[in-house]
């Protein structure tokens, strides 16, 4: 990881001041252009701006990349669409599409006009009518394909053609004269196979591929599953229509599980520690305002209990146990539904047994727990057994009630493709306050009357 | 993602039964060894073994090294030292470092003292030596390595010797004479240049790598940031000593993720859907009870507080929403920290900022929230002035407190190299209850003297 020091800054921002194309492009070029987006980062825009110029076309499109979200739509608004679409002529049509994508609708047809390349501009064109969502979506055309006819000489002939001007290459991808896959040939195998033998012998057959509409999630399970650094996709009856690198799977399972976390903490849009206050604001203040309606509604509830509270003040030293361990227990059960269901170890289709698991394990759990603050008050409240006793049975039914609905809720949102992380947390953790209210309330009541208190 | 139909599975377990190691043979022929892993997952352990057993050695060690944890283990136990020492010579050595480190202290030496090559038995007792969270515990030392003065026929050579039993090769290392990494000349470059040319004048400088000491998460930055598919790893003078590859850095990814994830959810443990139900219990119960002493004290508090709710029972109703608001704000500052450490947007060295900005936040959330309450209280309970106040103003003060200590707490960690997901869940919900707890009885006893009740 590149550090830049503030003396090195100082440097730079001195080079900018004075103007000095020469010593700039010189400080610049000794940078990857994943160090130069870090370094924009560190710059006011107009600096920014001002490198940005000086890079050649080809580095130039790279750091935009490489740039945050934010970052880079800040330097293509006031970039002219001709600059526009001279960089999206030098990315990788998947990054392209990414790119296109950020940009307005209205100035989309515009830019992809002005691109001089037609074939790159036609192939962006048929790729944003992929769902972002599947391997369609993150795909790009840049491959090296050869025909299983050849023999590895014509192969090899073939490839320094197509090669020239692509980036990062691991395989050949073998076609059959429709077009449809046939087989992957890893760089390596031509290397060390310079035989004179046809490319069908040579090379893997049946390889790993994914349907352009595989959901992206699958699509990460199979790069994780199979090792591969890249996977062609195929249509329906399987011709070969691009390939995905590693590096965006990498992306997607890195954002996806930011995704569920910031969904589990009660965040309502994608917030970032360098966002703006208003938007951190933005992200936060729904769930908080839902929490709001929810301890109006449980004052509500405990307004129906006044009477009882009033008759024995003790109940209401209990009231925030039972909303805690509620929260606790339907938080741990949903993480563990959300997780299973991410990673694969668990299936949807599993609901029932996993239920009955949880069954097991939330009578456990209440067993246990019932016990602990059964004995704690036994002791220490003695002349109390009514709120003792309420208390026990409450807490082991918000346990149990609480795993259920922790287990539920996201295996139901599965069902219906709905993200299951927005079941945990605040969602479960609210829901399970009100019940867990409703249910210590109607019990203590119940023991009370018993008591004849 | 292959499924395994119940057709299917049926039809395996029926040629197990037989005991017909033909037909098993052909049936696990048309597998990928990820495939034969996943179906070892549906059958008996008796059942797996028996398939395992027909295995080439190849296959076998890639089959193991596929397996959940647990389900390797569980191969492991029953098979012999010589057979372990087998598996272990055909895996690349940092998968055979992985294994090994799995095993009980006492077999180690024995397995390794077996293993036929004694070349892979050093390379393997060498990088049992590296910290498993840094890029020396995750590198193997399978990789192309030529010297910077060999010509471009000399290499490819060089390279078809070498590169005969490795399975995936993207990158050739090229070095000086004293074994200092010089370059990396990607396989595609030996494909488009055939010249005549030194290796030196056509590789690729400088190239992005890492020291062995570098931790974990920062060696997952650097791939996602110089999108590479393996990176090589050098000592602190420079020297090569191995490579690492993108899918152990994809798990590392993932796995770092869901540990945050576990330890936001308030599980004390790695426990996955599928784990038994006293490993899931003992993942649960800690936090659980954890929750259950601090709900105790709780009830502690209030009970000082007994007197004053007695005057005044409305201020029960308000117990919950204390409680809730903080623990669902502390959440939210604390996951953003937390993520911003875990993706780079967020420096430990920017404490003093981040915490000054997280106070406008919080004094915005404050403001909303407390003039939401303030105004329904107003409204709703015109004739309990001192609990509107009470209310409106500890739930402002609670905000705030919330705040800070959700954004001090993991920095904090951060600083102390705990890691920071410690802190959010329960810890930062547990803490938020009882401090909100106190705010609100100091608030309201206040209130209530003001107003004479």
């Amino acid at each position: 990881m590149k550090e830049f020091t503030p003396e090195y800054l100082d440097q730079i921002r001195d080079i900018i001041d004075r103007r000095n194309d020469e010593e700039a492009r010189a400080a610049l070029a000794d940078l990857h252009p994943a160090d130069i987006a870090e370094l924009y980062q560190d710059l006011d825009l107009s600096e920014a701006e001002y490198l940005y110029k000086l890079l050649e076309d080809e580095t130039a499109a790279e750091v935009l990349m490489e740039l945050d979200d934010d970052d880079r739509l800040k330097l293509l608004d006031d970039m002219p669409a001709e600059m526009i679409a001279k960089q999206i002529d030098h990315l990788d049509t998947d990054d392209a599409v990414d790119l296109i994508q950020q940009l307005d609708e209205e100035d989309r047809d515009d830019i992809l006009a002005r691109i001089d390349d037609v074939e790159q501009a036609g192939d962006i064109i048929d790729l944003l009518k992929y769902d972002e969502d599947t391997a369609g979506g993150l795909m790009g055309t840049e491959m090296l394909v050869v025909n299983e006819n050849l023999s590895m000489p014509e192969c090899i002939k073939e490839l320094r053609t197509q090669a020239e001007d692509m980036d990062e290459i691991y395989y050949v991808y073998v076609v059959d004269n429709d077009y449809k896959l046939r087989g992957v040939l890893p760089l390596k195998k031509l290397i060390t196979h310079p035989s004179v033998s046809k490319i069908k012998h040579v090379m893997e057959v049946d390889p790993a591929c994914v349907k352009a509409d595989t959901p992206i999630d699958e699509v990460a399970h199979d790069f994780e599953k199979y090792d591969v650094v890249a996977m062609p996709v195929v249509d329906s009856i399987g011709r070969l229509l691009g390939r995905i690198t590693v590096d965006d799977v990498m992306d997607e399972v890195r954002e996806s599980s930011e995704r569920d976390y910031q969904l589990a903490s009660g965040l309502s849009s994608d917030v970032d520690a360098d966002d703006s206050i208003l938007a951190q604001t933005k992200a936060r203040i729904p769930w908080l305002l839902i929490g709001i309606a929810s301890g109006i509604l449980a004052s509500i509830i405990l307004s129906t209990f006044e009477a009882q509270l009033e008759a024995v003040t003790a109940l209401a030293l209990f009231i925030p146990i039972i909303g805690g361990t509620g929260g606790n227990v339907g938080v741990q059960a949903s993480a563990i539904v959300v997780q299973g269901l991410a990673n694969g170890s668990l299936d949807v289709r599993e609901f029932s047994r996993q239920l009955g698991k949880e069954v097991l394990v939330g009578l456990l759990n209440a067993s246990i727990i019932s016990s602990v603050i059964l004995v704690y008050n036994l002791i220490m409240l003695p002349s109390q057994l009514a709120v003792t006793l309420s208390v026990a049975v409450s807490l082991f039914a918000v346990v149990m009630f609480a795993t259920l609905l922790g287990t539920i809720v996201p295996l139901t949102l599965e069902k219906l493709h709905i993200n299951p992380a927005l079941a945990t947390g605040p969602f479960i953790q609210i829901s399970n306050d009100i019940v867990g209210l409703l249910i210590y309330v109607g019990i203590a009541t119940w023991f009370l009357k018993i008591f004849g208190l």
